[in-house]
């Protein structure tokens, strides 16, 4: 993760909140869970202060989005009563990987402010940027 | 926010406490979730200190009422397993807006004492009063 | 304690703060330490939501003011390494007592918000006017 | 607050950390202390994911910067023992006000990962910023 990518990732979640009429927070942390970068759109909730870098961290954390996270923590879920401040088990968190490694993560994007559904579109838009440069890197090198 | 109009939702709530037969802690946040007025009525059990001010900051947080959000928690509801310490997601806070500004909030009130109907209309009724008020400064300007 | 005589002694503080020309916040706690009211002027800081109920609760706790306390915490003092999230070990925390029961306080009032010489003046003008109840009611009985 | 300026803010500490020759994370909050937009430059210590909004969130809290709050709660200073987790007491935290408001905080900048003269002089840079659009929007109006 760097910064420049982790910016761009955060425009790219805002443009899609944007097609969505939402006013989201953005989050991008890297391997380690930390915060790179953090934008929060004009209007939206300051519970995306909170939320945005927590569903990422759990991202990292877990290795999986949020929202299946969240089909596990529900009661007779596998993880059911998982603990942890800092977890936030619903949708609006993804992974992100480098190419080949499916296993480790190199960050995770996460967004909150709208609908669940409009939280993972967010997140996805930046995910989505990621795998696009991940992609060129390869085909470059 | 202001001082003035805060002192004012708390004793709205207060004469509806004493309607309902309850006894109750009351408390009004500002746009940013920090505390402006607060009053626990003698007799009042002490965790309203912590629940009243809890029920507004979230319900300034997530920019809708606690008891809207306690639907959304629920297990199998879309934001179950929402974390933080300082949430409380049960009946009781209500937020506040400007007419005309839908997605922003004020601040909010939240009441605890009572039974979740009687601290949602005690809420209600300082809620009221701040509708009021706005409704006054429209027609004057 | 009695969120009549709170409300008079937040006002109390307020009064005296427009005479210092300072914006604070005042909290009255029981004797238990918990809140009873609260009010932040228009302007005020908004550490004093912490701060000022953190006095009172100090100066409930250890029965003596702030400002007496800050003195026994500080390095050479007795009290030095004073732990706890909760204490504000410095002035505008004042105890308030009923007559004849020097060892046992009735509750407390905390301001913050101005200079520390004006938190305290605030705090001892709320600190009087309980002071005078006391002594009319005294003398009435 | 906005986004917009928030982002520029941080590029502003960014641009004056590379003459520096420092790398730092850099957090611009609202006047609720509340996260607007957040960058740790590549290479940058995590502690500024902690620290950086700290001092942001200490500047608005206390409405000074957290370096001439340093010297009120050092042994002997008038805030010494302040207590508080979110408290980040030394050099970095710069609040910003609107022109002619002295006594309200629009928001603050706190920059954390260099020495504590370079995240003040990060800081300042954003400030900087900040006041050249205050100056600029007063001219226009």
């Amino acid at each position: 993760m760097n910064i420049e990518l982790a910016l761009r990732m955060c425009e790219a979640s805002v443009r899609q909140a944007g097609r969505e009429g939402a006013l989201v927070s953005v989050a991008v942390v890297d391997a380690g869970g930390h915060l790179v970068a953090f934008q929060r759109m004009d209007g939206a909730e300051i519970a995306g202060v909170t939320l945005a870098p927590g569903k990422a961290y759990t991202a990292v954390a877990h290795r999986m989005t949020t929202a299946d996270l969240a089909r596990l923590v529900r009661p007779g879920g596998e993880l059911y009563g998982l603990p942890g401040d800092r977890y936030v088990c619903f949708g609006g968190g993804v992974p992100l990987r480098h190419p080949g490694e499916e296993r480790r993560v190199a960050g995770a994007v996460g967004v909150s402010g709208g609908t669940v559904a409009q939280d993972v579109a967010c997140a996805e838009a930046a995910a989505a940027l990621w795998d696009g440069v991940q992609l060129f890197q390869k085909r470059d090198i």
